[in-house]
């Protein structure tokens, strides 16, 4: 084997053998093969995307190039929760200790945001004391404990991806279906997942545009799963507009919070719950733990009213080093933007909210950026909802008069009023029968 | 401008500004841009081609990344010759004094050998005390004495070609018509050459393995050069048998100081001569020396009779500090091949002769191999000659006994020997016809 006959190979169209694809991925890992020729491989992998076989191969090579975490002794199944990111996403903050609750043991480690897409890493960081970067070890004593552990991600866990990952995001081959799914998968199965519930994500704050896409991608992500030995389930939901009330990382987990307590009150918060609960019904079917869908989301009803959840997530503060009643810091500057007009929401553009957050500090435009944990906006009304002229349609939280008003100008224009009906939006766009 | 764009675009076959790239190019010459970067778009660049205009503005802006030798004062035109390469081809030493005779003033950077094509330097570094190193300001001062001189590749001009070409080369991306264009150009321009005369090989001991796939390159090298404000004329030639009598350097060296002084009486180096007499044509008549190629033909066949050429290449090994008399290093083992049968050479695999050649040691494997100026093979019969039982084919130069046995018995099954008649190959395939 050499590196240009491979590179060739793939700049041809031709197939890989997998020895092909584990030397590949072992020259990643030790540096044996230099940055420059696993570029050229990554654009020729872009340009001649790689078979479904051998997308398998990329996993599973990926995810042995570094440790695994060993969940042995745990109770089954083990699974895990992925999102491909979108704007006001804190899915996982609630569902970890939901389906803890309903009897999952849930191990998860979670990313930094960039751009417009939140992380759940610079969320939880805005929780004073909170740890997040639990070793190997930790997280599978907390989960034997506690039943949940989250973590930020480890150079240990998949190092290759680390590599071809960071090589990507230099050299314009991000967008590649095969290597995204590699890239999600292998993290997922070294993190010691034998079951992975994902949310697709589609729209303006989602790295798919539309339904389509995103159906294409997970059917990608399901197809890979099966072949390197995962059991995979997906759903296509919205990101046309954000998900949820808050976009900005305490803001995120306050809603987070307030929706475990019961205390999720607002049309938008709506959309969040309505989601968190479609995707636990799925997890808790796809893991055997319910007969239908329906059954698994019942039993996760069951464990929000009755405070289970709750008490998870403060199992899961504590277990990390926070309080889940701890006052998370504000903003010093709130800025309401009310409506005009009467009227009925006709369109809140995700990317253009998310360009807001990220201009006044919650996200970060490259990562070498800190964020700020205080800053964001509150989204009132969804799509749909009738709004009446002087009603409150967002509020922001900025570190300053001139960033609050900056962010005023500009969100109103992302924020449309018609004055006829306008349809809702569903949250779940697509999702899994159950046979 | 950022790298990820430009990336981008040529990633989605959309083109580029000259501005970008003349980013692109900065960016290799300073190392501003990292090799990964570059290395991703080559890639790109393979498999969605530049446009004429987009290596035309590479082939400038290459040119322009480095020194460039200026020929002012030194009679019009000035001329360089480039070869596509192959096996046995030692054309460049017989030209440049012959062309000088004619009166041109020929500067040629020249470079060493790779695989089965030979390298001019390595050729000349054969004799003893040949300078291969001369300064811009050397090759200047020595063109305006004598009207010729030569030099190896310097970093100094077109550094951009030197890193993307180290590049291509590790990333399998060589074979790209436009990448190779601007290649030869830049250095041709950052040679300080306004005509250039460019013979692009054909055959199995060819980058090119058909007339087809020549004349494509050489229609790409004209239409850039047009374009690049460079006159450039493209002669295809045959490589499907090596050329003339000699492969290997001092063997190469010999046939053509042969040549040079009228000695040259085999009818394997009758088709040097050839080719030789006929790009000589080519030349002038494209400079406007002449006013046809067939009177340009005439006016070298005249300098080679006179003797003005050998004269010539008598002054340029002086100049460069060698002596064109001087007895060249020999092999110690000699070694014949004889026809067994009686017939006509059906086929001479010039791919086959130049891999025999490599293995002698006359030419290198990798950059980083020398090689042994004494080693090599004389080819005694060209395709189409009669030959008769007992009658020497070829003979091998070799360091060893055991290494001259090994190749002959694999020039035997390189060497065809019919038993009807065989056609003759022109060496000259298609050249441009004057207006």
């Amino acid at each position: 084997l050499n590196a240009q006959t491979l590179i060739a190979r793939r700049r041809d169209g031709l197939g890989h053998t997998r020895d092909e694809i584990a030397w590949l991925v072992r020259g990643a890992t030790d540096g044996g093969l230099p940055d420059y020729q696993l570029a050229a491989w990554l654009m020729a992998a872009y340009l001649n995307p790689l078979s479904p076989e051998e997308t398998a191969w990329l996993t599973l090579e990926m995810a042995a190039s570094g440790r695994r975490i060993e969940l042995d002794g745990l109770p089954k199944p083990w699974v895990d929760k992925h999102s491909t990111g979108g704007v006001g996403d804190k899915t996982t903050i609630v569902l970890l200790p939901l389906l803890a609750a309903c009897g999952l043991t849930m191990v998860k480690m979670s990313g930094r945001g960039l751009g417009i897409t939140g992380g759940t890493i610079d969320k939880l960081e805005s929780v004073p004391g909170f740890r997040l970067d639990l070793s190997p070890e930790e997280m599978k004593a907390q989960a034997e404990r506690i039943g949940l552990a989250l973590t930020g991600q480890t150079p240990a866990l998949a190092p290759a991806d680390k590599t071809l990952y960071a090589l990507r995001d230099a050299t314009a081959t991000v967008d590649s279906i095969p290597l995204i799914v590699s890239s999600i998968l292998s993290k997922k199965i070294a993190g010691g997942a034998e079951t992975v519930v994902l949310d697709v994500k589609a729209g303006s704050g989602a790295f798919m545009p539309t339904a389509e896409a995103a159906e294409k991608l997970a059917g990608a992500l399901v197809a890979t799963g099966q072949l390197a030995g995962l059991r995979v389930e997906a759903a296509i939901t919205d990101m046309s507009q954000p998900l949820g009330r808050a976009i900005g990382n305490a803001l995120e987990v306050e809603e987070a919070r307030d929706l475990l307590r019961g205390k999720a009150t607002g049309a938008t918060t709506a959309r969040l719950r309505e989601l968190c609960l479609h995707l636990a019904g799925l997890t808790l079917w796809a893991c055997g733990n319910a007969s239908s869908t329906e059954t698994g989301r019942e039993t996760a009803e069951r464990a929000l009213a009755s405070g289970a959840a709750a008490e998870r997530a403060r199992l899961w503060f504590e277990a990390q080093g926070a309080d889940f009643e701890v006052r998370l810091p504000q903003a010093p500057v709130r800025r309401e933007i009310l409506a005009e007009v009467d009227g009925w929401i006709g369109e809140i553009d995700a990317r253009a909210v998310g360009e807001s957050a990220v201009r006044l500090g919650a996200g970060r435009a490259s990562k070498e950026d800190a964020v700020d944990p205080r800053v964001g906006l509150e989204i009132h009304a969804p799509v749909g909802a009738r709004v009446r002229r002087g009603e409150p349609l967002a509020t922001i939280h900025a570190a300053s008069h001139s960033a609050a008003e900056e962010t005023a100008a500009l969100l109103a224009k992302s924020i449309a009023v018609k004055d006829g009906p306008v349809r809702e939006v569903p949250v779940v766009l697509l999702s899994p029968v159950p046979a």
